[in-house]
C-alpha cells in the first residue's frame, strides 16, 4: 500500500517486554495539511495535549507513535518527555519541533522510557520507506491480534486520489474516541479546514459508532494528513468533495469494523440498526445503549435470540418509544411485532441468524425518521481472560 | 424471622422447569400502609403497570409474586393475566381485587402460565404462616444463588419496632431499579405518605447505589408495607421518624449488598467511594461510571491494582475534575497523589488490598464536598457462562 508523499517505519525499541515492534514513524517531505479529533476523556494523555496544540496551525510533517506505554497520568514530566522525544525526531528529520505529532498507547501512569525511544530514533528515521506502512501498522498494536489497514482509491477528472488508513485498538473502545489510534493519509490536495470538516463527519459514522466495552481512553486520537501529491484539488461544494468524503468514510468504517472484530475476545461483529427514532441522535443513543449491554453481548456469545434483553436495554436508554409499536428483527427475521413475540417458528429462524459471524439486529421504533447504525462485539470468556490478566 | 401482622407462603407451581419454588404470597389480616418504587425502564412489565395504579391509594393486603416468567412485553394479554391471577388470589383471601399487589421476574416476552398459577393459589393461600418468610424468599429467586433476607429492630419509647426485608436479583442490576424485587415489611404504624418518603430516601442509598452489569430491567419493584401492629406511631419530624428511617436504610443496604455479592459470577463485593466532587450527584455519577466499567471490573477479578483503568473510567464520566488534584486509594493505601503514581512499594500494598473479598477504592477529586458510595462486583468467567447459557 503506497500513498504518494508518505514514508513509514516501525521497529522494536524495547518498550514492550516481548521484543515486538513498538515504535513507529510517518514522515512526509512535503508540508502536510493536518487535522485531528481527540478523546473526550477529561484525563488526556500528554501526547494528546501536545497534539491538540500542534494541530492548531493545520500543518505538520511527521507522526511519532509508540505502543506499550500510554504516557497518561504522568504530569509535567510526561509532557517534557514528549517534547524531548518529538524534538529529537524533528532534529533527525531536519524539520521543526512543532511539525511532529505524537501518539502513545499502552499502560497508564508509567513514565515513558525516553532513553529507549531516543536510542531508536536514528534507526527509525533511517528506515523510512514508502513501502513500510505495514511495519508502522504493526508498531502501534497493543492487544490487537492483527494490524489494521484500509485503502480506497478513485479516479477523478484531475487524476487519481487515494485514502489509506492505519488503526489500532482492541479493548476500551467506545464512542467519543476510546483507546484507539487511527491515521488517515491521503494524496489529495485538501486544506486543513476542509480536511478537518471531513474528518469530523467521517468519525461520527465510523469510530464514534463502534463500541467494544463502553470505556473511553485517555489517549484516543484520529489524525488526518494530506500530502496533496496527487495534484487533485478538493474544494468545497464540488463533486470532488463528496467523492473525497466518501473515500474517507469508506476507509474509516472499514477500520472501525476491524477494531470491533478484533475487540478483546470477540467472536462476532454485531450490527445494531435502530430505525424510526424521533431523531438520529436518539437512534444512536438507543443503538449504543443496546450495543453496550453486557446481557445483550453475552446473549450473542451464547447465540441466543434473546430479544427480551434487547427490549430491556432499549427501554433503559431513555429514548422516546412506545412498547406497543416496537418491532425487532434478527437479520430479516421479524421476532417482535408491535411489542409482541411472534412465536417459536420465528425464533428458530432468528436463532440461525445468531450463529452468523456478523449478525445484524434491527429495531424499528416507528416513532419518526431517525436512524443509526452501531457496531459492537460479543462479550466472551476471552474478554475476561485478557482483561483480568493484562498488565504487570 | 417474624414481623407482626404478616404471613407468608412459597411453593412450586411448575413455572420453572426444575421443580423449584416459583410462587410466593405475602398477606396481612390488617390493612397495610403501602408504598412502592418502580423501574425507570420505558418498557414496564404488566405487573409493574398494575402495581403503579394500585399503589396510589396507599393501602393493600397482599403481594403475589412469581419467578420464572417476567410477564413483560406481553401486551394487553399480559395485563389480563395479572388481573386474573391476582383476582383469584383476592377471592381466596376474601379481600378486594385491588388490594393485591403483584410482581414477576424471569424471562421476558412469554405469556404467564396462568393455569399453573391458578391451580396453585388455593394451596398457596392455605399454607400462609407467620413463620414462612424463608419459603417466600426462596420462591422469588431466579439466578440468585441464595435467598436474601435482612432484619433490624429497635426499642422505642412506645414499644419495639421491626423492619424486615426480602429481595431477589442477580444479573441486570443497575441503579434506577434493575431486575430486582424487594419487599420491605414493618410492624411500625406509619402512614402511606411518610412510608413513601422513607422508601424513596432509603432506595437512593441502597438499591440505587448498586450495579452488577449496568442493565435495568422491565420488572424492578420495591414495595414497603406497614402493618402498624407494633402500636408504635411514626410521625414526621419526630425522633421515631429518624430511627425508623435508619432501620429501613440498614435493612435495604444489607439487601443491596447481598444482591451485589450474589451478582452473576461475582467473587468480590467492591466498594467505590467518591469524595470531593462538586456535588453529591456528581460523586454518584462518577462512582457509578467506575462501577460499571468492564475494564475496572475485570481488573478486580484479576486482583490487579490497575488505577489507570479507574482514572480512565473516571475521566469518561463527564464530571468536573482536574487530573492534577486526583487522589486514589485502595483500602487505606494511597496509590495516586495529585494525579501521579506513588511507586511500586505503594502498588504492592494496594495489590494486597485487591485480594480481599470486599475491597474498597476511594477516589478524592478535591473539587468540593460531594460524596457517594456505590457497590459493584467483579466481572468474571462465571458471568459469561451464566449469561451466555441462561434461557431456552
Amino acid at each position: 500500500m503506497i500513498v504518494d508523499g508518505f514514508k513509514f517505519s516501525g521497529l522494536s525499541a524495547g518498550i514492550k517486554k516481548d521484543g515486538q515492534k513498538d515504535l513507529g514513524l510517518i514522515y512526509s517531505d512535503a508540508s502536510l495539511s493536518s487535522a485531528g479529533v481527540f478523546t473526550a476523556n477529561k484525563i488526556k494523555a500528554a501526547p494528546v495535549l501536545i497534539d491538540m496544540e500542534r494541530i492548531k496551525k493545520g500543518r505538520s510533517r511527521a507522526v511519532l507513535v509508540n505502543s506499550g506505554n500510554a504516557n497518561a497520568c504522568t504530569g509535567e514530566r510526561g509532557r517534557e518527555d514528549v517534547i524531548e522525544t518529538s524534538g529529537m525526531t524533528a532534529e533527525e528529520l531536519g524539520i521543526g519541533a512543532d511539525e511532529v505529532l505524537v501518539s502513545s498507547t499502552g499502560v497508564i501512569g508509567r513514565l515513558l522510557p525516553v532513553g529507549k525511544i531516543k536510542s531508536s530514533i536514528p534507526l527509525l528515521v533511517s528506515s523510512l520507506k514508502r513501502e513500510s506502512l505495514d511495519d508502522f501498522a504493526e508498531a502501534i498494536m497493543t492487544t490487537d491480534s492483527f494490524p489494521k489497514t484500509a485503502f480506497a482509491t478513485k479516479e477523478l477528472e484531475g487524476g487519481k486520489i487515494t485514502v489509506a488508513g492505519i488503526a489500532k485498538g482492541a479493548g476500551m473502545i467506545a464512542p467519543d474516541m476510546a483507546t484507539m489510534l487511527a491515521f488517515i493519509l491521503t494524496d489529495a490536495d485538501v486544506g486543513p479546514e476542509l480536511l478537518n470538516r471531513c474528518l469530523k463527519s467521517a468519525v461520527d459514522e465510523s469510530f464514534n459508532s463502534i463500541t467494544v466495552d463502553g470505556d473511553m481512553s485517555t489517549n484516543d486520537t484520529v489524525l488526518a494528513l494530506a500530502s496533496g501529491k496527487s495534484g487533485v484539488k478538493i474544494t468545497e461544494k464540488s463533486e470532488s468533495y463528496l467523492i473525497f468524503l466518501d473515500l474517507m468514510k469508506d476507509v474509516m468504517i472499514k477500520l472501525a469494523k476491524m477494531i470491533v472484530k478484533d475487540g478483546e475476545g470477540a467472536t462476532k461483529l454485531i450490527e445494531i440498526n435502530v430505525e424510526g427514532a424521533i431523531s438520529a441522535e436518539e437512534a444512536k443513543k438507543a443503538a449504543l445503549f443496546i450495543a453496550n449491554s453486557s446481557l445483550v453481548k453475552t446473549a450473542f456469545y451464547g447465540e441466543d435470540a434473546n430479544w427480551g434483553r434487547i427490549a430491556s436495554a432499549l427501554g433503559g436508554a431513555g429514548v422516546e418509544m412506545s412498547v406497543d409499536k416496537l418491532d425487532i428483527f434478527f437479520g430479516d427475521v421479524q421476532l417482535v411485532e408491535n411489542g409482541l413475540y411472534k412465536g417459536s417458528e420465528a425464533e428458530e429462524k432468528a436463532t440461525e441468524i445468531m450463529k452468523h459471524d456478523e449478525p445484524a439486529v434491527t429495531i424499528d421504533l416507528k416513532m419518526g425518521a431517525g436512524r443509526a447504525i452501531v457496531w459492537t462485539c460479543d462479550l466472551t470468556h476471552d474478554y475476561i481472560r485478557i482483561n483480568a490478566e493484562y498488565r504487570s
